[in-house]
């Protein structure tokens, strides 16, 4: 998959870890990724769980003859966070035919929770 | 409120409207929100929704004694896009002492539904 | 559709309108719906936001050839109630062939808003 | 706590486990939970996971200063159910001074995932 020239670049996210158990993504903290504050934007956080969703999840698909687009997401922010790293950890919750759900734990360089997060992914037959 | 060396600047977010009654903006679907796909990335959606809500209850509170943070955040995709401008339109919901909730509609050149929002923001006395 | 012997029953919601356009029931506010301290049980405003959903979908599948299940549902419980009567009004956000989002708004006798809530549903062929 | 005249005790709802670290409580899969398909009600779910988050926070706050109420719950249902009983597992994700964030699980006998929750709780000052 090219990420070049996407959002997922230019956020500096990079994906560490993938398999059929989890995805992990890591992204950084700075002004590519700060609210006015200074502080990570919770935005940020949930453009990490989301790519970490479907990439986790495009990696299970039959690419042949499937795809998958993003339903819904949700996320509650925990920890503030103002510089360093951030890693997502994914996990499918349920592999369906046709939805697949991932829990998103993102968290700082002690392992505290700074953010968790939801996505439900539909999988779609290629016409 | 500086945007610069933000991820609100970054994605080209521009706040088009803000009183006591919404709150709009606008971002670009180009290389810098889009997915690996071509098509703008959800987490993109997601970003714009919470720069609505948390801008718009930063507009509301009194700033010489309170703060505002994001708890939570969800959102439904809609309907895809590939190039052009979409505009999120936030009105408050509920605007309480402790919390603000916020509908966030995003929609095309067309105002048809792109993505759907509601965010959680907490109001928090300055210490 | 029967309700006899549902949770639809025990809580005693009744349809009140359904069309194409929305579906709207109402709910008692007595101990049928009542957490330990006498007001409304948040779950008692999503199980009617679900019902609302739920049956306005019914409504407006192939009955012949398809089935609707509830995918994912979010709500924010804005206002307490103790008494009288809540008002469920339910709209179609997204009308796809896999999936129907809805807007259902929890509403007190006097229209002030009491639980706002979206509900994701799924579409099935029969098989 | 009293859960007579409650939604809690008409829904069959019983609390099994309640500590530091987690509440388990356990529900009939009946017709006191049923939608008109026979199925457990996605709304019984939620109010049973909700329920789960309300007694844990209660269980850790200050009782002689603080009240808790429910602010959001979110919930995804990943499989059906004709019978027997079902169980919700809560954890605090987040313990803080002005809101606690639930994950809840609940399962089959077999402990199977039937539904997956998070509710966020807000904790207020006594007046």
């Amino acid at each position: 998959m090219e990420l070049e020239n996407t959002l997922i670049d230019l956020l500096g996210i990079e994906i560490v870890e993938l398999s059929e158990e989890r995805a992990v993504a890591t992204m950084p903290v700075d002004k590519r990724t700060h609210q006015p504050f200074g502080l990570l934007h919770g935005g940020a956080s949930v453009a990490l769980a989301e790519t970490i969703a479907s990439i986790g999840t495009f990696n299970l698909i039959d690419k042949e003859i499937e795809i998958c687009v993003g339903l819904e997401i949700n996320a509650n922010h925990l920890k503030g966070k103002k510089d360093g790293v951030v890693k997502a950890i994914g996990t499918p919750l349920h592999r369906g035919k046709s939805t697949m759900v991932w829990d998103i734990k993102i968290v700082d360089e002690e392992d505290a929770l700074i953010c968790i997060s939801r996505c439900t992914m539909a999988i779609l037959k290629k016409r």
